[in-house]
């Protein structure tokens, strides 16, 4: 089987995993399947939480898309082609109580063919980052060790560097590099090369994916009874705005697919369901929202 | 005096005029005044308002900039010059009741300079939009009516074809062409040319900004006691959630802000208080919101 396919098949299944894993740690809501054509070719699935006892939004999506290269398309892309191949998962999940962190993941793969339909290039990105809005320091360590563990299952190199990818990426460059979250792993045009081979990528890929659960569940099984407060919840959602600023503003990958024309719905699940812009709002000095400020404008190492 | 030097105490002394008449309309909160200075030449005066009896969060604010132009900005304006000169006037006003529309308005001028300083190239742009979350004929009529006087007074070309670029304008492209509002009037690059001077540019500016309460405050006063329901409330921040992807997505002047490391907090007054993203939303067959939906999917001549 193909690695196109291969991956395919491994992102169908880990949204069941994934879905039922999130079902069960919600205890009320169930995803909902928003089935869809893409006219250029291809598709996808995408699966809607909302209303929860402890999600109040989400989505885990699968697309399988294939078609025509548009030239707009290359250019934000940096790549030349005429017909392209993508597959992703991916998903943004946003509890309700403020001290259940958001998270969101994706894994995706890309493949480029040129007029006779040969393969020109081929390439993995994809990662996990978690949204706290609230502080609680052995929640992100145990999310960060999992990615850790599951880095170094494939090369030693790849933490500390995708750890690093990660903070560059979430950051909100207009607040003065202030991250959206406490990070995770992030990595991007992994590519056959002298040491990796596409299907050590591919290995890679899904075994970050089969882990996502033991990463992001525990946590949320603990905090999801948390008592909070109003203001508790009117941080979380000035912190969601945040979360809007950035996904709007600089996500390539929202903003690629909002500018070639791609599924709407599915492209902007990822914003929070309720959300809070206030001019100028600044946490009290030495309070815990403040806390959570200072670790987002200078990344710390976790683990 | 300068253009540039009459225009800008035009803008201070307009920003005194709509605070006031704003005030005077809301009744009880005052807009607070937060001066700052630019690194790189100049400064503002950012007027915010919020938890007013009528009006939940606004801001009218002046800015006043000069100094080098990056070749990041030079590109993003399409234009050539070593340094520029800028000021404008740009306020939202973003009402609690559902039943008020939101307003828009910006007013503003650019120099550029070569290297020996001399101006190289000047403009006026603006305008001013309405945005209701329930469609009210007559208040669409009104406020439509008074750009169009507006407008009459200087070139009967003006109002047909600044409404049209408004239309245009504001509208997010990612939802099938669906506008912000109900539209105004929108126009930039007002350059002078064999028809007009700068002269009469910036006397239709002035002229323009003088009658923006004539325009807003009678409709404001008319609809700020409706009684409204949760619904109202809910629909109306659906809504706001559309602003939002309009402003971060598309529009020009936050974007080049941004880009350009303008004052965040004074670019991101616009953004609505309370705000969500529902997957998906679609209201009811033959609702008002549905009707106010297939005006924004295909603008009308309101006079």
């Amino acid at each position: 089987m193909s690695i196109k396919d291969q991956f395919t098949r491994h992102i169908h299944s880990l949204q069941n995993k994934i879905c039922l894993g999130l079902e069960e740690v919600d205890g009320k809501a169930k995803f909902r399947s928003d089935v869809w054509e893409r006219p250029g070719g291809g598709g996808g699935d995408s699966r809607v939480i909302s209303g929860g006892d402890v999600f109040e939004k989400g989505g885990v999506n699968v697309s399988v898309v294939h078609g025509d290269l548009t030239q707009q398309a290359a250019q934000q892309l940096k790549v030349e082609g005429t017909s392209f191949f993508a597959c992703g998962l991916s998903l943004v999940i946003h509890p309700f109580n403020p001290f259940v962190p958001t998270v969101h993941a994706n894994w995706r793969y890309f493949e480029l063919y040129n007029e006779s339909g040969a393969t020109v290039d081929a390439w993995f990105g994809g990662g996990t980052d978690l949204t706290p809005y609230y502080l609680v320091e052995e929640d992100v360590v145990h999310f960060h060790s999992m990615q850790k563990k599951c880095c170094e299952d494939f090369d030693t190199n790849f933490y500390p560097t995708f750890k690093k990818q990660c903070d560059n990426y979430f950051s909100n460059h207009h607040r003065g590099e202030e991250r959206r979250g406490v990070g995770g792993i992030f990595f991007d045009h992994c590519r056959a090369n002298e040491k990796h081979d596409l299907i050590f990528w591919k290995n890679f890929m899904e075994a970050n994916g089969l882990i996502f659960l033991d990463g992001y569940s525990p946590i949320v099984n603990k905090r999801k009874h948390a008592p909070f407060s109003d203001y508790h919840k009117y941080w979380q959602e000035i912190r969601r705005g945040r979360y809007v600023e950035f996904n709007l503003l600089h996500d390539r990958g929202t903003l690629f697919g909002i500018k070639t024309n791609g599924r709407t719905e599915s492209i902007l699940m990822s914003l929070p369901p309720t959300v809070r812009f206030d001019y100028d709002y600044q946490p009290a000095t030495g309070s815990e929202e403040e806390k959570l400020l200072q670790i987002l404008k200078e990344p710390i190492q976790w683990v």
